[in-house]
Parts: C-alpha cells; sequence; structure tokens
C-alpha cells in the first residue's frame, strides 16, 4: 500500500507565527517525511489577513496550498493577486464571481492531492452560501474528475457545524479539519468511512496569548466592554495542526496525528495599529 | 506537600451520559484515587437540562457539585429543586434573586474547597451580566474567607473568553475550566501564576455523534436548514473532563491531565421529543 | 392610466389577528377599492407559524397570497401542505429541493401580478442563501416573462438589509416590503427608479402587547433572563400594512400609503404551551 | 397645567447630518417652542463616533444633552472628554468605573429634566450589563431625587427590547425613546401609566441613503459579502426624532409628535477612509 503524508497547520498568527512556520516547514519535511503541506494564513499579516509577499514565502518554504478564513480580505491588495495564485484559497461558499477559489488540485509525485476550504455559518461574518452543499458538490466533482485524495478544511465557529461537514464528507473526502477557534481539540479520529477528522487543528502563533494577541490587552477588552488594540503576543511559537496518512490508492486516511510543537521566539514585529476583532 | 485530586466532568449528555458517569464514578475514586468530583449536568435530561432526580443520582454517585449553563432551566422543576441543594450550581452572573447559587465551599478532608460558575456572553443566551467582574469578585471573596482550593468553569462558546478567564484567575483560582463545545481541546497546561487550565472539557455522551445528538439529524438541519428532532444518539459513551492535583497549602495546581474515556453502551432512553437546539 | 391597488398586511399573530384581518379584508376590498392582497400570516397559529386551515381561511377571506418567514415551520404539518397550496410562500432564498417556493404569478382581471418572499441574513435563523442575489434573478425573469406588477417582501431583523434591496430592486419591483420586527417603519417612500418602499409594514395583532404577546411576560422575561411562555396578548388588535397603486402598463408605484387600523377586540384563543422565541 | 417641550432627534450621521441639525435647532426652538434638546451624536463624527468638538458644536447650537450609543468609543479622543462634560451621555449600563456617565439632570425654567441612556443587549455589541434593571433603578433614584420630568433612551437593535423598556417604565418616565436603527417608526403613542413612547426616533442624515451611507456601498456589499467602505452620503438630510409635551407638575407625556423634516443639503465632508459596520 502506497502512502501520502500530509501536514496540516492552523491558523497562523503575525511575524511570529510565520516566522516560526517558515523555519520549521523543512523539518517537517526531512524528519517526518510529509509529502504535502497545507497552511492556514488568514491572520499571518499583523494578525489580520494575509499579502501576496507572506503567501509567496509561505509556498516558497514548502506549503502546498494556503488557505485563509473569515479574515481573508483585510490586506487589500490581497485581491488582485487571487487571479495570479491558484493556490492560495478563500472559502469555496463565496458568491459566484469572487475573487480567487475554494478550491485546488495539484498533482504530486503520488498522485493528484484535492483541497477544498469552506466557511461556516454560526457566529461568522460574512453570511455565505451553504457550506454543507457546496463542499459536498466539490468533492464529489473532484472525485468524479478522478482525485482520490482530498482535504476539506471547514473554516468555522462551531464544533456542531465542523463535527456535521465530517460526517457527510465521510467516506468521499480522506480528511475534514476546522480552524478558526484558534485552540487545538483533543478529538482527531477516523469516521467508519475511512475519513480523518479533528474538529480544530489550532493556531501558530505566541503560546502566551490569548489567540496569538497580547493576554492584557484581551482580559481588558473582556472586563471592561472598551475598545483596544490587540497586538500580536510575543515569545516562543507553538504549531498546532495534524499529520496525516492517506491510501494513495482509496484516499481513505490511515491515521490522524495531532501536531503540537513549540518553537523558540523570533524577534517579534510591530504591535497592529489599530482595534480589532479577533 | 499534600494535594487534593480533583475530576472535572463536562456535558453530561442523556441516558446514556449519565449512565456511564454514574457507573463509572466509583471507578475513578478508587483507581485514579479522586478525592473530588465535579460534573457539568445541564444536558443531562435527555439532552436538555436536568432534572431533580438526575442531579440526586450524580450525587449519590460520587459527585461532590454538579454544574449546569445555558440550558440550566430547560426542565421545568428544576427552579424550586435550586433552594433546597447548594451543589447544585447555575452560571454565577445572572441578576440578583435568580433561583439558585453559582458558587459553593464544601469542607473534605483536605479541607474547604470552592467550586464558581459563570457564563460567556459572545454567542450565548441569554445576555448575562459581565462574567470576568463577577468570578474575579467570588474567586476573591471566597479566598479572603480562607478557601484556598477554588475551581472556576466558564460555560462559554469562544475560546477566547475562556482562556482570558483562565489567565484572569491565574494566581487566584486552582482550575479554571471550559465547558459547552462538547469537544475536549488538547491545551491543557498550568499558567505562570499556578493556575491550570482547559479551555474545554468535553462532554460525556455518545461517541457517534454530533454533541451527543444523533449525527443523521444534525447534518440533515445543516444541509436543508428545515426544523427536526434531534434525538440523544446512541451507542458507547466517550467520557470527557480532567483530572487536577492541587496543593492544598497554597492552591496552586499541580498537574493537569485530560480524560477521555470510552465506556460500552447501556440501553438507550426514547429519542427527545421536540426539535431543539442545541 | 390604469392602475392596480395592493394590499400588504403584516405579520398576523394568533387568533386575535387572523380574527381581525379576516373580519376587515372585505371592508377593505370595498371600502378602498383593493384589487390585490397580500397577507404575512408567520405568526398566524398561536404566534408560531401557520397551519393549512388558517391558509384556506385567510386565502378564502380574499388574500391573494400568504407569505411567511422565520416561523414558517413552525407547525410541521405545513410541510406536505405546501406543493398543494402555490399562494402560500416561504422565503426564496432557501436551498433547491426545500418544500414550498418563494415565488408566484397569479393572474389578474388587470394582469399578472408577481410575488416574492426571501429572508434576510442578520440576526435570523435560520442561514440561508443570499438573497440580494435570489431576488434579483428572480424578479429579472418574473419580467423576463412579462410580469410587470411585482411585490418583493424582505423577511428580515436589521433595516439596512431591507433598505439595501429596496435600492436594489428599484426600477424592477413595484414595491419592496419589509416583515419580522412587528413595528410600522414611517419612511414609506418611492425610490427614483419607480419602486414604492416600506422598511417594515408591522404587524397584525393585539395592540397592548410587545410584538403581539402579553407584556408582563415579555418583561419578565428581559428583567430576569429566565424562561416562560410568551401568551398571545389579548384587546384590540390593530392591523398595519400598506395600500400600493401601482401603474399596470409600466409596474412603477404611484403610491404608498401607511395602514394602521385598530380594530375591536374578539374572543382571545387560550395561551401558547410552550416558550418561545419571538 | 404647564407643561415642558421636548425635542429628540435620532442618530446624527456625519457633516451633512449635523450641519442640517445645527443649522435647524434654533428654528426648532423659535416655531415649535421646544425648551429641551436632546440630540443622539454616535454617528456624527463621519459616520463613526463623536468628538470633543462636534459635542461643544451640539451643545452650543442648543442641545442640552448629547447622548451616543455602540459606536460611543469609535472617536478614542472621546474617552478623555467624558469626565468634563456631563451633558455627554454614554449607556448607563457599562461597568462600574468606565468613564462617563449614562444619567443627568439639568435645571430648567420648568423645572429638572433627567435623561438617562441605556443599551440593549440582543444583536448589538459589546455585551454590557442588564439595561432593564439598571434603567428601572436609575429613573427611580431620579424620582426619589425630586426629578419628574425624565426622558429615556435605548439604544437597541430589536423592537421587542426597546417596548418593553417602554413598558417597564410606564408611569415612571416621561418619554421612552428607542434609537440605533436609523429608520422612524411609527408607533408613537402614550402608554397606560402616563409615558410617551417611540419604538425608534430614526437618524438625522442623508435622505438618499442606507442608514446615512451610500446607497451603492452598501448594495454591493450585501450582494458580494465583501468589505468595502461606507461613505456617508450625499443630498438633503432629513431630520428624524419627535417633539414630546411633559406636564412638568406630574411628568406624564401629555403629547408625542414625530418629527421628519427634510433639510436641503450642505456641501458634503471626503469619505470615511475605512470599512467600517454601521
Ligand atoms: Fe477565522
Ligand atoms: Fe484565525
Ligand atoms: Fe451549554
Ligand atoms: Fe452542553
Ligand atoms: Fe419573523
Ligand atoms: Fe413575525
Ligand atoms: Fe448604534
Ligand atoms: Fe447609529
Amino acid at each position: 500500500m502506497s502512502s501520502l503524508r500530509i501536514l496540516f497547520l492552523g491558523d497562523v498568527v503575525g511575524e511570529p507565527g510565520r516566522k516560526a512556520v517558515i523555519a520549521q516547514l523543512p523539518r517537517f519535511r526531512e524528519e517526518e517525511g510529509v509529502d504535502f503541506i497545507i497552511v492556514n494564513g488568514e491572520n499571518a499579516a499583523g494578525g489580520r489577513g494575509i499579502t501576496p509577499r507572506i503567501t509567496i514565502d509561505l509556498l516558497r518554504a514548502g506549503a502546498a496550498v494556503v488557505t485563509t478564513g473569515d479574515h481573508v480580505w483585510d490586506q487589500p491588495e490581497i485581491v488582485d493577486y487571487f487571479p495570479t495564485e491558484p493556490r492560495l484559497l478563500r472559502p469555496l461558499n463565496y458568491p459566484e464571481g469572487t475573487p480567487g477559489g475554494g478550491s485546488v488540485v495539484l498533482e504530486t509525485a503520488k498522485g493528484k492531492v484535492g483541497v477544498v476550504q469552506v466557511q461556516g455559518r454560526s457566529f461568522i461574518q460574512p453570511p455565505l452560501e451553504n457550506p454543507f452543499l457546496a463542499a459536498e458538490a466539490e468533492v464529489e466533482r473532484l472525485r468524479a474528475d478522478g482525485v482520490n485524495i482530498i482535504v476539506c478544511e471547514i473554516h468555522a465557529e462551531t464544533t456542531s457545524e465542523k463535527i456535521a461537514m465530517g460526517r457527510l464528507l465521510d467516506g468521499k473526502a480522506s480528511f475534514v479539519v476546522g480552524t478558526h477557534t484558534h485552540v487545538q481539540t483533543a478529538d482527531e479520529r477516523i469516521f467508519p468511512g475511512g475519513t480523518g477528522f479533528l474538529t480544530d487543528a489550532g493556531m501558530c502563533g505566541p503560546e502566551d496569548s490569548v489567540l496569538g494577541r497580547s493576554v492584557e490587552s484581551v482580559v481588558w477588552r473582556f472586563r471592561t466592554g472598551l475598545p483596544t488594540r490587540f497586538p500580536v503576543a510575543k515569545g516562543p511559537v507553538r504549531l498546532c495542526g495534524a499529520i496525516v496518512d492517506v491510501d494513495t490508492e482509496t484516499g481513505k486516511c490511515i491515521s490522524v496525528r495531532r501536531v503540537s510543537h513549540l518553537v523558540e521566539a523570533e524577534a517579534p514585529e510591530p504591535a497592529a495599529a489599530t482595534p480589532q476583532t479577533l
């Protein structure tokens, strides 16, 4: 049985997050034998969105696909970059005509790999089209095109949407993984139909933080209700995600293992300049 | 150094969940040497709320304290039961005059143990008073009363509120733990001030489910947007929570260990009779 | 110039509301010379949804079309009734395959009249597909089919969605009207392209109430955060809506006049049996 | 019987709104015989918040009290200005220690007038303390201090909170009025206990707009889900609010009359520079 090893890394937060990711990707390839890397970059630019430059840096460092989420448009320059880079995804369930795409198929030495991203609709903005219908149709389209190995990321607030997506795609996708809460869940498993699953990958950001932002700023916000800046935190970065082995013949998941790897700190970037939601 | 061992179990879902909890509590006491047990029972009655009878069963089985959450009032008979049972908590941050209490102190052979529950305010109903100010004041009040060992549960949707609560109470509470998402997180740790933490304990409910409810019903709901019943699922139950050791002198956390224990199925109760939110 | 006079009545609440509507529709036809009547019936059954029986009663009393909203499925028996009655609408922007339809064209002595209903997506459940794209496409489809006179109802919480819908359809629909807040707005007008508009029609329900429910129950809920029943209120009923004159040649709106008519009370029905959101 | 005439004006939007308000206040005093003016200024600074300069301008033009809302902190310089100007209010139901106050009593030739502002909790940020308990306690405190004439503004999204507040304070406040939706409602009335009421005052902003913002930008946002700037619109401004007569002996409301007054355009200010929620 031939297998493909996928590394999925959750929301990269700010300069500390992306420096740590870029520094560690080669190690994951060499030491872990990873074949294919997916990185969620929606918070890579100072916590808010992603730039073309950062996308290029992540791809050069070894990411095959970079995904985003509700923060996708935070850096306006990304809009015009989308048509030039199909390996950068935004949620699939935007209306027709939206810049960029939510699905991509890449050729690898071990066969085609499809990556699909959708966004949930509970407690997350903006309201988008039904992600269950969109993901199901796209995964079936890819399979009809002969793509066996398919990863579907659901960027969502609620655990119910994420688990329901995993069950909906069970037997159709190789791996379904959630992002957006920035906290890794401990429920990795393989569903009966052969689809690997993890409710949330967690983030790649400063350990001493609230979701990657400075502890003091977030605590102060909740105590007072007053607006404030939420600077990206400093110090050691934890890389969170999963390593998944997939049978290249059947596309079924062989194993899901959580990744939670602490990396020493790099020099931080300046704090974000404006108040912002997480 | 003398230590106290606390078992915290997340949201118990329906008859399968409570049967498994009741069957397993003695084992936790004996094999794990647990001194003090806290169980969240907000979904113990067919997935919706808790009854006096179920509360009594959980206490008799060994729980020292039973907590609730946003589903606390789902079974109307619980309102009049609250004044008779101080070991049953509802969130502290309801307005003055609300039946029941959100905090209790119990004497144990190893000293007093305080348990406080608050509810978050992001994406959860009903709107309550500021949980950060409420929890901080209550924990300080307990400490002024000589209570060293304090557990604070935050029943909330968002990871940001839960982590911020842990950091706010760092050095003041022994353990801060979240509930409500029904999925255990993998981020157990001890904060710099000595407070143990886990973003979400997870649930005690059927493994083959979406948050304890039947997979088919939840997937169908998300695909169609149409109302449906969400029967409690069947089959083996996973008990999720944490075991925490606390230094009885200082109240500081010595260790946090996640609990995730699969229990063979018991005979299920009939499905809930009406559509309901999770 | 030939014109058609349309009466639109907002959310009918409970037995008091529907009795008043049924009693008054003949008067509107005779005294006001109304040609075409649209009634929102989403709260007609004890405040929650609508039954086949009530739909039939409203149609017999003179309504040409009965619309609904987020409460459409509250009475389960309505699901199977939908395929038999095209004059009963549910929001158009449900996914394909949903029972019922969101658009209907009826022949009248003065020409075809199209009625379209969509539901907003801010602060209203469930999440549906984009109502702006759906309404625009449907209105254009009707116009391509030779339908000149088109009413579009947007059932939504926010004023921004409702006004934006009116502006989007300006020059394409004859009248755009909002429902769901149960309070009539005072901003009736005709947009530059000839489309009449009213942000919210208001409700047809008991005057001495909060949105048709008993004052005491709703005030108590907000003061305490505790669940309660919200019985339909009693006493005189105010019928709220609008009378709109449309040029039958061009489909353009000639005038919009608000309707706010107090009707003496009828005998009330028993209170609703379970707690419920409004 | 001696009476006091109050003018309440809803959310002033941008330069067009404040220019029109400032120009018209003298006319309201002279032609309408208004004794006391309250203006909601939460969107006066380019649509986002209010500055000290604008507050001073509104007070100088004749406003006795300027209120705010969820946009109160949008202009950071307002924080330090609050302690110097008690006639500028922010919602009362912020936690203790928040800059500014939510209630003020002013002496007039016809007696003391109290103004209280609270913010709702449904679909509006940030989460605050219970506005019903806060308003009730504050109004009773003012009455115990001999203040007869009391206006309570509730800045809220939902009609249910606003009407429930009016009923809760019926017989205690002279006038309860809602703001925030920017659309005037047509339900002005006097409740049985003598309290005047209007669900929403509407805004003081450009007529050809969506809530004061350019039509194109808001429609585009809803069609695409993509972020954009929402520049304040141009053209004639409609001043919306209410004129209320109060019996100075009893504090009871004698009459409530809606104000909706179109004012010719002034030169607009430059468009707001960043995307923003309404
Ligand atoms: Fe996100
Ligand atoms: Fe993120
Ligand atoms: Fe809960
Ligand atoms: Fe729960
Ligand atoms: Fe509705
Ligand atoms: Fe309604
Ligand atoms: Fe506002
Ligand atoms: Fe406003």
